[in-house]
């Protein structure tokens, strides 16, 4: 195999070399433990601060509301039932939507269990929710509303800043929460800006290890702590920290472009990816037309994606059927869309990185009309 | 500072060269996600499944009973907070050791708050606990008794074995946990043959990074889960994998000398630092005398700990002060133990890994009487 294209950047990304420099110096020169009380310590905690300050810069806040984690799952775990169990005598209700990454879905199907009442608000066909759906739902008594920034099969956005203006306007007492694992380092975030109390991302998308993650925690929000140990992160994740990942993650958020200029460069090639899909008429595609420009989830014709994806995977072309994260599951994303059997059993997506270029996506279109032609026929 | 004598072992270790390229080469070339479903993921996931059977074989266990987590606290976590769940209604009693680490305390205190009576059976003043402490408090409604397998601070072994006779003796419902953390790699873990159903371990006591361990949960043991994802390691610990970690830690484990011939070198090295420490009239050791040789808990004249400390590590010299994870805080050990306050404010704890040397011991012993002579009498 001579090429390799990845354009399943939203499954994972490669480590850049900032970042994986940064975790082997932490693994084997600066490999103490943070919370020992010598130097060889202390060397550790400092380059734990400096890459809590980047993470704090890159989301305009401040270091003290930045908490590591192991990744996106386990920040949202921390984000939703923390809120949740805390501010169970304000209300019952809890409002998210059908479209959310599983890591916030199950953790909502526990929530449910719980006793709480959580009501999923359900897409447009495009894939998109306008805020006026959720202004059908939040009320005096929701305690919290999650939802995702950008969704990870589509790459719709989510309307987040009219949805915080529906929650002061309710009078709810709701914590509000997104997943922006898959917005982060691709749009840029507020928390401040935007309303929000609670920010899950995620190192592994943007060019850090798998295994680290952060959750911004605004200044002043109680949550209540889901796991139990040394202190670590104020009681909020306790257990010694990933450090190499954490600093790494560090390393690599510093090294992204900013969002706007890499937006750039990531629609100019999308564009061309759609220019090229435009060609090829079995193709029907299922992000909305203002998604963000990093997913594009398209059906093609009568090949079920998991052939497909084999087909393209054998010329080194890697692309995804729906999320890394659902395996071998038809979309819950595209099926709450409404899309029929048919095109769920079809979907790909191209998910890309500031790195992948037009020759890429010429490569993708013409291997894809190959499959359609070849696979179609078997 | 010319030489670094590194004596913080069970703090957290230096991350092997087998590791660190093992890690290296997950995150920049095998970065594929386990779950995605094409040849880029199958890489990773197969990489993944060799790291599962090195941890298999070392606990002598099927590499079905090895769930990957992200440390020893979040191992603790998954173990007795799931284990309490799922047997709520055989029985209310939880016992474990006032000894243990605070991510078996402070997981043991939620489970209080959550209406379960914990016993915390206290050690003798040497600081082991005999068997029959234990056949005192496990009746025929406890449902977990959760025993560290080697004491962090002192080093002491904690009589599984026997435990697990007592368990059986007093028909207990209980499932049986150890937190091994400190007993990894340094005593052969067999849990079958000691009677355990779960066993938690962590990578970086091994050489591995910070940031990965893992969790032997008996096949057939059902336990709830404290967190909710994407359905990885069979839905007891969700979200993507800590891939790079998660195959460094295999690779460690991997590296590793057998226990016994490891334990042999140390003890070696232990004694000549026993020895050494003899002639210094002014330390009293705090560890039992049959104690695993990795750890030497010592207390050292009027010398406040942490003052040694700063002493040492200007030289070079890297111990601790009690854990790493109490920061700052007098030992619960020690103090369950019994020992005044001068010792307890005045203990280091000494921890060697199988690479130190007879030579570095003279070079601690060398510097701990001079920080004696000289800080005595500031």
């Amino acid at each position: 195999m001579t090429q390799e294209i990845y354009l399943d950047n939203s499954a994972t990304t490669r480590v850049c070399k900032a970042a994986a420099e940064k975790a082997l110096y932490m693994m084997t020169a600066c490999y103490g433990n943070p919370s020992s009380l010598h130097s060889k310590g202390f060397a550790a905690e400092k380059e734990m601060t400096a890459a809590r300050a980047i993470l704090a810069e890159k989301l305009s806040a401040q270091p003290g509301e930045i908490f590591f984690t192991s990744g996106g799952t386990e920040s949202d775990n921390i984000a939703i039932l923390g809120a949740a169990r805390a501010k169970k005598r304000a209300g019952n209700r809890i409002v998210t939507t059908a479209i959310e990454h599983p890591a916030v879905l199950n953790t909502m199907a526990q929530l449910e269990k719980e006793g709480f009442e959580v009501i999923y608000v359900q897409p447009e066909s495009d894939g998109n929710i306008p805020a006026a759906k959720f202004a059908e739902v939040i009320d005096s008594k929701t305690i919290l509303v999650s939802v995702m920034m950008v969704n990870n099969e589509t790459g719709a956005i989510l309307p987040l800043k009219e949805i915080a203006g529906i929650i002061k306007r309710k009078k709810a007492p709701a914590l509000f929460h997104t997943d922006a694992v898959q917005a982060f380092c691709k749009l840029p975030i507020s928390p401040k800006r935007l309303g929000l109390d609670l920010v899950s991302v995620s190192g592994h998308k943007v060019h850090a290890p798998k295994g680290v993650g952060a959750l911004y925690v605004k200044s002043g929000v109680r949550l209540l702590p889901n796991s139990f140990g040394g202190g670590q992160e104020k009681n909020l994740r306790p257990g010694t920290e990933g450090v190499p990942q954490v600093c790494a993650f560090g390393a690599a958020v510093q090294a992204m472009r900013p969002e706007r200029e890499a937006e750039k460069t990531v629609r100019d090639v999308r564009d061309h990816l759609l220019q090229r899909l435009a060609e090829i008429p079995e193709v029907t595609l299922n992000s909305p037309e203002d998604a963000l420009p990093y997913i594009v989830n398209l059906s093609a014709g009568r090949v079920r994606a998991e052939t497909m994806l084999h087909f393209l995977a054998e010329r080194g072309i890697f692309v995804s059927s729906g999320s890394a994260c659902g395996k071998a599951k038809p979309s819950h994303v595209l099926e709450a869309m409404g899309l029929s059997g048919l095109r769920i059993d079809t979907s790909l997506r191209v998910s890309l990185s500031a790195e992948n270029t037009k020759e890429e996506m010429d490569a993708f279109a013409d291997a894809l009309s190959e499959g359609l032609g070849t696979l179609s026929h078997t």
